[in-house]
């Protein structure tokens, strides 16, 4: 495998930074402004039904999470919530983007190593200039070779990008968190991925956990990859 | 200048397809729902003022949009503004994504003869999933070799697409309607300019319309650049 791969493709968000946690702490926050109206239970269950509905229009991001969460709430209150509950949901989300970068463990040292051997590609969905933002901070901009937002991450999308960067599949590894985004669509199209999972998923996310495939590798840090590329 | 020039850009929204009238038409059902608690003219002055405010947190685009009107909408009425209304306010931001693009006058024969002769690079800012959207729909993708959508088009957002596609500014034209986006930050770098001014024009992209510059050409339809080019 190590003689074969080329190009190794990374995700950002809950890979090489925090990223879930945030939004679950926004959960939170949001359970307890709307807790006159509805339980935390069923108003969660409900916004992520908004938010699967509003995808396909608004697209991956906090603006697209807050403004579901704005909806799920007039819905829910049958257009009882006041307007200052209504300000409080918009401060969660400009809570999210002044969130400080934190890197998790071995990604510099691990990235830093991969750029010397391979072409190395950020490949991240959700707001154009929030992940502009993130990757600014953490200060890993120059680990890449190529930096990828995409709208989307599936199988479609990604061979958008293998065909616009002149990729190979079978000479490309994805390194993520997500089997939905970053690793079920790369295996589809005959390239290898290394699963790193972190513990807090979006259940929008969640997908064929427990998978095998012959190309499929699974770790539980991203140091993991030096033992085999 | 024919002889220089190798590689074009091309502005997307009120260069090749109607936008503008669009966040225009919004701003009048904002400006009724909000007629029991302002008038227009306050309300559209103070809209602007939040969304110059939330630009840097949040970009450009539709979400963007409609965040800061709900925002706005708060802080006007005084928190009186009641849920209905915001779930109105939501559906102004829908209805522009659902939109049907509609291509202005020559765009498309334009682009065909450019892509024969030229680099030619869509170069547009907003979001990420309705700026893809928008392409496919105009079924203007294939008279790309390229597409870049811009968190922003300040001069260094210019000179980072120069680099990452190894263009030199005094080969580049960009042809497009915002004095602010689309042509002062390459005139500054050295490029050429087409300016072709839209009957509609955000007051936030307003700037310099009348600067004199021996790189900028000016005229009434994108059709023009064929007596240039």
């Amino acid at each position: 495998m190590k003689n074969k791969i080329k190009v190794v493709g990374v995700d950002a968000d809950d890979t090489l930074w925090v990223n879930q946690p945030y939004f679950d702490d926004a959960e939170n926050t949001y359970a307890s402004i709307m807790a006159p109206y509805i339980s935390e239970d069923k108003l969660l269950r409900e916004l992520l039904n908004t938010q699967s509905r509003n995808i396909p229009i608004y697209g991956y991001g906090v603006k697209s999470f807050v403004l579901s969460m704005i909806e799920t709430a007039c819905l829910l209150s049958h257009n009882k919530i006041d307007a200052a509950s209504i300000q409080s949901i918009i401060k969660i989300g400009k809570d999210i983007f002044s969130k400080q970068v934190e890197l998790l463990d071995h990604v510099d040292d691990v990235l830093k190593n991969l750029k010397e051997r391979y072409r190395l590609i950020l490949m991240t969905k959700g707001d154009l200039l929030d992940q502009k933002r993130k990757l600014h901070q953490s200060r890993l901009k120059n680990h890449f070779h190529h930096v990828e937002v995409m709208s989307n991450k599936a199988e479609e999308d990604y061979a958008a990008v293998f065909k616009r960067n002149a990729i190979v599949a079978e000479e490309f590894m994805m390194i993520g968190n997500s089997m939905k985004s970053d690793i079920i669509p790369v295996l589809n199209l005959g390239a290898y991925a290394m699963h790193v999972p972190y513990h807090a998923t979006w259940v929008h996310e969640v997908s064929q956990e427990d998978l095998e495939h012959p190309k499929l590798l699974r770790a539980e840090s991203i140091k993991a990859i030096m033992n085999i590329l």
